[in-house]
């Protein structure tokens, strides 16, 4: 007979499973949605729209204007017509930031632009964003016209200034914080607050909303050091160090060029001035210098603190379902190698 | 002494001079509004906004926002930042259209993509059409907001269209002018039916709205035969031919094509394919077959009946004197040499 052992706590799950299984009805219709809303008179529009939806990818940000409404005790069904916003959105800046990066993978997939080029891309992306509109309009609440426009906006101002600042290796951790701040998280923030707001739940907008941008530094952050740190290419969905190629500095590079020798900060400037033609022996290099200076580890450092942030954001809310598959995703942010 | 002669009527004035006086106080606002909400605090924003702002064209959308506007006697400050909206959209538009066309010229000043890259003309285009669903959002009108998210939706689909007809010297009038109504006529029906609107006469809303469908329609044939026709590429703002480069088959093409010869078929599709390296001794002759078929005179006779039709459209308005500028303006359309 074995002797009595206190029973450790099971860790807490850090994956997407809960969330998918709680709007998971409800992310149906949204992807009903989706593909209706996406056709267009004009077939090459519903081809290439087609494509970019199909590859699909984690459908996370529908997902949390979903669990944000689901969390706020909404019983519409305007939240399935706007997560679809939410997402197109988001795949109309994946469009456009692929003719802007010149991609030609994503999410191991072929991109549009490498497809059917850079101009059905461009179009494409323009339609997916005015019919984002549309929708929003049909569903008639300024407010949520406003989080989204105002977010729309601060997406391609950040786009912008990442490409203000890309190939500088002297960048700072505030402006690195800004671009990712603006790229990524304010759509998170958005599609967050989403769900208080067609609630009429007020008193949930900003802890909802605070929550999303922490949990978009988290993943932005996560994902900036996975380009460096995953596993291989097929579960990265791109090629490793496609950013560094790509001339974005982001938190992995920035650390360990604070940290460089005067030696190792000229292979840095010599490998950035390369860029494209980095071959494999560089880049085994380059991630060298960053487990010497431990930027991966401060990376995903910063990123556990938004996690907790995240996380922390939704402490005033009542326990429920909705908002442990929040925290779950939270979690899931930092821990993912994909 | 002479003979007393009956005196001729003066012909009617074919030119924005009306127009333009009519609005220029509010216009002025317009472009105060303009200069101002296209500023953003990342600074190639602002720069790369500044430089097609600057580069300024007609600013024929917003005036006819304001005329509109001022036909149905509004006498509030709204329709001020509703033309700003609708000259952003137009101008996200251009900067989106010159990455597809590649074009390097527009209104005869280097264009943005040449000079900033493709990136920042994509993503400054973004920011643009986002600033102005921003404003208005803050205005407040989900009619207005129905307008233009119609308007842009409509206006990305006719540019693909577009790329899907390029190069094919067999397209039909009728595909032709789905194209044009849905890449230009749509922000013109859009810009007049805000007047009606926000004057809250909707009475005069499809009047409006079909008197700025018609003047698109002939303000883009009168566009695409001056491609072949203008007197100087000074003038033009553009090189003469460079729709055949970029493979658009426009309505002189199309009418040249369509009474061709089996021998002039050929040129037509041995140039068509040659596009890019278009010399001027081609050029020449294509002009010339366009000239046999009199295409540019099939051309303008079309956007003479828009023409005819926008005047048309205004006939159940009680006269004032923005009828007459707005009369004065479709004139223009098919008189103007540049």
């Amino acid at each position: 007979m074995q002797s009595a052992r206190p029973v450790e706590p099971a860790p807490a799950p850090a994956d997407l499973n809960a969330l998918r299984q709680l709007v998971a009805a409800d992310l149906a219709r949204v992807n009903q949605v989706i593909i209706q809303q996406a056709q267009s008179e004009v077939k090459l529009v519903s081809d290439v729209a087609a494509h970019i939806i199909a590859a699909g990818g984690k459908r996370l940000r529908p997902c949390l204007t979903l669990a944000s409404a689901m969390l706020c005790n909404y019983e519409g069904a305007r939240h399935v017509q706007l997560a679809a916003c939410v997402e197109f959105i988001h795949t109309a800046t994946l469009l456009h930031d692929d003719v802007v990066d010149e991609s030609t993978l994503r999410r191991g997939e072929q991109t549009a632009n490498d497809i059917w080029g850079n101009q059905s891309s461009v179009l494409v992306g323009d339609f997916l964003f005015s019919r984002a509109f549309q929708l929003m309009v049909a569903d008639g609440s300024l407010d949520v016209l406003k989080i989204l426009s105002d977010a729309s906006a601060t997406i391609s101002e950040g786009e912008v200034q990442q490409l203000m600042v890309s190939h500088d290796l002297s960048i700072t951790q505030e402006i690195y914080e800004q671009v990712i701040g603006a790229k990524t998280a304010a759509l998170f923030a958005a599609a967050c607050e989403i769900g208080p707001v067609v609630a009429g739940q007020l008193q949930w907008r900003s802890a909802l909303r605070d929550y999303g941008y922490a949990l978009g530094m988290a993943f932005q952050m996560a994902d900036d050091a996975l380009d460096y740190a995953a596993s291989s290419e097929a579960e990265l969905g791109k090629a490793i160090g496609d950013d560094f190629r790509e001339g974005k500095i982001t938190m992995p590079v920035m650390v360990a060029y604070q940290h460089a020798t005067p030696e190792e900060k000229q292979f840095w400037d010599e490998t950035l001035a390369r860029g494209d033609t980095l071959d494999a022996q560089t880049l085994t290099h380059a991630k060298g210098l960053m487990h010497k200076h431990s930027a991966i580890e401060a990376t995903m450092q910063r990123a556990q603190y938004f996690c907790d942030a995240a996380i922390a954001a939704l402490s005033p809310l009542p326990a429920s379902p909705a908002k442990e598959a929040l925290e779950q995703a939270a979690r899931f942010a930092v821990a993912r190698q994909f």
